[in-house]
């Protein structure tokens, strides 16, 4: 048992040696160097190479023992590493190859030495840059439907869930996302930020009685059903890829929630980028073709999951929820499907809700997202956030009436076409 | 720090003499007598009495270490006390008065003393005596409103309820109402105990198609849904009570769960006893009479509930969900109202869900209750239980179209009035 002590570009190195994970990793008797290159107030991260092959390389991450962010403790930061430790060993047993593999970790040093990601990029950028990913719609289908049909009710037994549940009790990431998702955004409170040009529309929000108690009620939804092991932060910035490979990374926020509140996240992150092209991408034919994309984009991920996780569920109906022999009457395959279908849709009434939740929290709470702050223009960042809140209020205010993606996409162009109206 | 050490009629005097709580409770130098009184197969309980004035007494309650149930194991038993204690603990604190108090509780014998209930009775058999409570409703209503209020995401702060949450992770005990609530009473289990004379309604009901992907519906409610700290098997069985006092006894079921469940056991328990006095109470006017009493017990028991829990919730709002600043805006305590009545409605359909599911269970499941099965003649019994599965199915068929008390007894009456045509 190791006692805890903070590395450091010149003692990372001599670490990492020592782990049986350095002779697959690394030639023998190599030199390694350090570099840090966290960005982050919590936690340092290391990238160890092989100085004579520095394609071989870990990446190590490590919680910070000091205050580097205003109410932020060290009792915390250990607990946000050990959710997150927890949630990818989780995530490697479910869907290898989606997430960083991990090589080692130690609780006691709160530290993970993962697989270094050296050809991904973080998503967020270069769909602002129009780029395409193929797979990207099949992966993160696989990720969604895996993570959450193996973790819920539907394939564990109650005692594996209740268990698994226990483990990822997670009061203070949870508080974030109750504050700053469900809260905070649609009332006065210091932290929240918006572009002044979008002020009437922001407190046509705060005031819109009807939408607020929608909020309300999913934010109960949140806090009360625990449904699956979800990632919990699945925005386009914890999703790094490539053109032939995806991996969601910072699981911190890993709680048992609704499954919606992830799929809903992937989603509205998609619909700010395609709005965000409105001011991006000027040459109407670029833009609509890349929009299209995004369009479709959506339309598949939500498609290719409720394929999958329909499909998982058919071949591992193991679950409390309901045992097989439930459904062993005449017509009880018809209706066991009919179950299926029914859960499903929940599930996307779900995402369309918590989605909008947070496609309305991006342009009025304490952080928007790069896709629309990097909009330089004030007056053509205010034309995207007004559809975003458009949108998003739609999305909140209908989520129990989506039912298929066309209603979904529809509210979405729909928003879009009274931009260009405006326009004419 | 003691050791486990199960006491005995011998024993178990000596114990309590030695406690603070017997200065209070007992004479000086007294002389104690006890008695073994359990029926339980997991517990032994014990009173003790004073010798000279044996309306002074304590009752002890102590896990056994011994199975003398198939599948039940020491371990078992152990987690079993523990719920028990903490949830008795905790329904001190919200409703003294409404359940035993406890005078001491030792983990380590795992035992709880507490208040002998000498002058109250199981409330099943004396409801069937046609005997009436007339401060019940008020009692058991505030017994609801203020355990499900005070502990849910409405009162409490994320990181309480949380923390709160994960002290009733109970596994072995939910399992228990997955299997004999929600799945097994509708399919093939040989545990299934009926009636031979309602075969026909009894394999009518697991050969609905409609029915069974609803009651898989609320299963999932009860696997997912932690909105409260709930009592977790509230049926008659569980009150004691007389004409004036009411106690809510044996917790061990509790955990964090929807608040319909609570309620809706309350509601269905009198639904049956109302049904089992076709049988019982052959005098119609007697009998109509008192099936009156118990059609506006039940009545007064949600109306009062949902009053008191509303009053709380408007003098105690200082939960997660949502804060109070939220509903400050033009036309928000009138949005703040809405939210509660919506929040009450949809307990309300949780209340006739879950009541439907026990209703059902308890003609076709393990265990039916004694209101029904002290009624001897077989053809009789099944006239109560065809009447019985005819209103469970509706209100689990129908009960998110539920939003009244008329609609709710609505289905009661409705099925004693195709009771009467029939005899007609």
């Amino acid at each position: 048992m190791t006692t805890y002590e903070p590395l450091s570009e010149s003692t990372v190195a001599g670490y990492v040696t020592k782990l049986d994970v350095a002779r697959t990793i690394f030639a023998p008797n190599t030199r390694l160097t350090a570099q840090e290159v966290g960005d982050g107030n919590l936690n340092q991260v290391f990238i160890v190479r092989d100085e004579n092959d520095p394609g071989r390389a870990v990446a190590v991450k490590q919680a910070l023992p000091y205050i580097r962010v205003v109410g932020e403790s060290w009792p915390l930061s250990l607990e946000r590493m050990r959710f997150e430790t927890q949630a990818l060993l989780k995530q490697n047993e479910l869907v290898p190859g989606l997430v960083p593999a991990v090589y080692h970790h130690d609780p006691a040093m709160s530290l993970v030495v993962m697989e270094f990601l050296g050809e991904h990029q973080i998503m967020r950028k270069p769909l602002v840059a129009r780029m395409r990913f193929p797979d990207f719609a099949d992966h993160i289908s696989t990720f969604l439907a895996r993570t959450l049909f193996f973790t819920s009710d539907l394939y564990l037994t109650g005692a594996e869930k209740k268990e698994l549940q226990s483990q990822f009790i997670n009061p203070h990431l949870c508080k974030i996302t109750e504050d700053f998702v469900y809260s905070n955004p649609y009332m006065d409170s210091p932290e929240n930020n918006w572009n002044p040009l979008v002020n009437d529309e922001v407190e046509a929000v705060r005031q819109n009685a009807n939408l607020k108690i929608a909020i309300a009620g999913l934010k109960e939804d949140f806090m009360t059903k625990g449904q699956a092991l979800i990632h919990g932060d699945l925005h386009t910035g914890s999703i790094m890829l490539n053109e032939r490979d995806t991996r969601v990374i910072d699981p911190e926020f890993a709680f048992y929630g609704p499954m919606g509140f992830d799929i809903g996240a992937v989603l509205e992150n998609l619909v700010l980028n395609y709005l965000s092209h409105f001011a991006h991408t000027l040459d109407p034919e670029i833009r609509c073709e890349y929009q299209a994309y995004l369009l479709d984009t959506i339309r598949e991920i939500w498609t290719q999951f409720a394929a999958k996780f329909d499909r998982l569920w058919v071949e591992n109906a193991k679950g409390e929820l309901p045992p097989a022999t439930y459904w062993q009457f005449p017509g009880g395959e018809e209706a066991f499907r009919r179950f299926r279908e029914q859960y499903l849709l929940r599930v996307l009434h779900d995402t369309v809700g918590h989605g909008g939740c947070k496609m309305l929290r991006r342009v009025m709470g304490i952080v928007s997202v790069w896709d629309v702050t990097s909009i330089i223009d004030l007056e053509a960042r205010a034309a995207v956030e007004r559809l975003a809140i458009g949108i998003g209020t739609r999305w909140v205010l209908e989520h129990s009436q989506v039912n298929t993606m066309d209603d979904l996409l529809g509210i979405v162009t729909d928003g879009a076409l009274s931009l260009k109206m405006a326009r004419v």
